[in-house]
């Protein structure tokens, strides 16, 4: 029973891409905020020529599947960012109007002192995530579900932390949330989860330079000073 | 600069297959205790021509991801599962010998009154999750990583409730928690994380003809009950 089965064998007409979501934490252009961009390179070809799109191209033979996504990374802002995971892949039959291609999407989360070394690519802008245009293919659904995801997981994983360097402040933190989250929240309740949750833990030192009472520093938990 | 860009063109030597690993809970031929088996079919055909492998085939141009999965799980089950989710996809360069193979792997979670329906499809076999042989590609890979999947996510979401009917008893869902985890959990502190998890809502019914104490019922609440 042949379906049943991992054969192997080229299915034909089925082609398979590697997109790449790359989310950083900049002000925005009304408000000041700081908030989710992002990067899109506009197409020069058909289809959606002159359109706006993910970051991406086809896998080629050779390439992982990671390593295609850190390129594409590269190639569009300049970076190599240290957190970068697989996000979901992509393989609505119309999502493409010229072919059936298969878009294993990846993200990766830049931090404050990597976005401030971030180059354009060629044809490459930065977005802010949540008023991106109309976009090619299904890059829109794209945009949403890793936002989604983003704003899922942050509420249960320390993910946060990707956005930060080594040691930050309480308020650091604070901050990427109420980015990524869109709202504010209440500075004693925060510090009340986040010490309660364990995925933190104090360096023992202080911001320096800042006033007359440093706010204290803070680094991820390593995993055996997480709590269960 | 075309790296860029989702061209749409055939890499020419990438093929795609669709995976299926399918969870059941069924007692240990050993211990009688409940624990996690999977269904797997083997190859009868070169590369691993006579290994187990998990369920699968080449996605065909007209297909949509999840309706292979789906597919699959029919072909090699008789069933079709409510909850049916993507895991991973998997791509090293070097997972088959033969050719490049990248696997988009989804998982399902067949209920105790679906597997009561369960038949097996030709080549089929059902194994002890943790327990299976030498498998064929990197399918032992797949299977530890959907089996730590599991075993996380069962921490901080619903998913248990995917193995039970539409209303169970506390028992009942401790049982499919110490089944997927492998060890005993203590009845009262297990009570209490799930009332105050708020995942699950007393129906206000209980269970009859058991005993002169007939244990409550459970459901899923619903998203406007959730905590939080």
């Amino acid at each position: 029973m042949s379906t049943a089965l991992e054969t192997g064998v080229m299915s034909g007409q089925v082609s398979l891409a590697v997109s790449t979501v790359v989310f950083a934490l900049r002000p925005h252009p009304a408000s000041g905020a700081m908030t989710l961009w992002l990067p899109l390179v506009r197409r020069i070809r058909e289809p959606y020529d002159g359109r706006w799109a993910l970051p991406g191209g086809p896998l080629e033979a050779h390439q992982d599947l990671a390593a295609s996504a850190r390129q594409t990374l590269q190639a569009t802002t300049g970076l190599e960012s240290a957190y970068l995971e697989q996000l979901y892949s992509f393989g609505a039959v119309d999502r493409s109007p010229a072919d059936r291609v298969v878009s294993i999407v990846y993200w990766t989360l830049v931090r404050a002192d990597e976005d401030d070394a971030a180059t354009n690519g060629p044809n490459v802008e930065w977005f802010v995530a949540d008023e991106v245009p109309e976009l090619a293919f299904d890059h829109n659904d794209i945009v949403r579900y890793a936002l989604g995801r983003l704003r899922a997981k942050i509420t249960y994983s320390p993910i946060a932390l990707a956005f930060l360097p080594a040691e930050f402040t309480l308020a650091e933190l604070r901050g990427v949330h109420e980015a990524v989250c869109g709202r504010c929240l209440d500075p004693a309740n925060f510090r009340r989860q986040v010490i309660a949750g364990g995925t933190v833990m104090p360096t023992g030192t202080h911001l320096t330079g800042t006033s007359h009472r440093p706010p204290a520093l803070y680094r991820a938990a390593r995993p055996e000073e997480k709590k269960r």
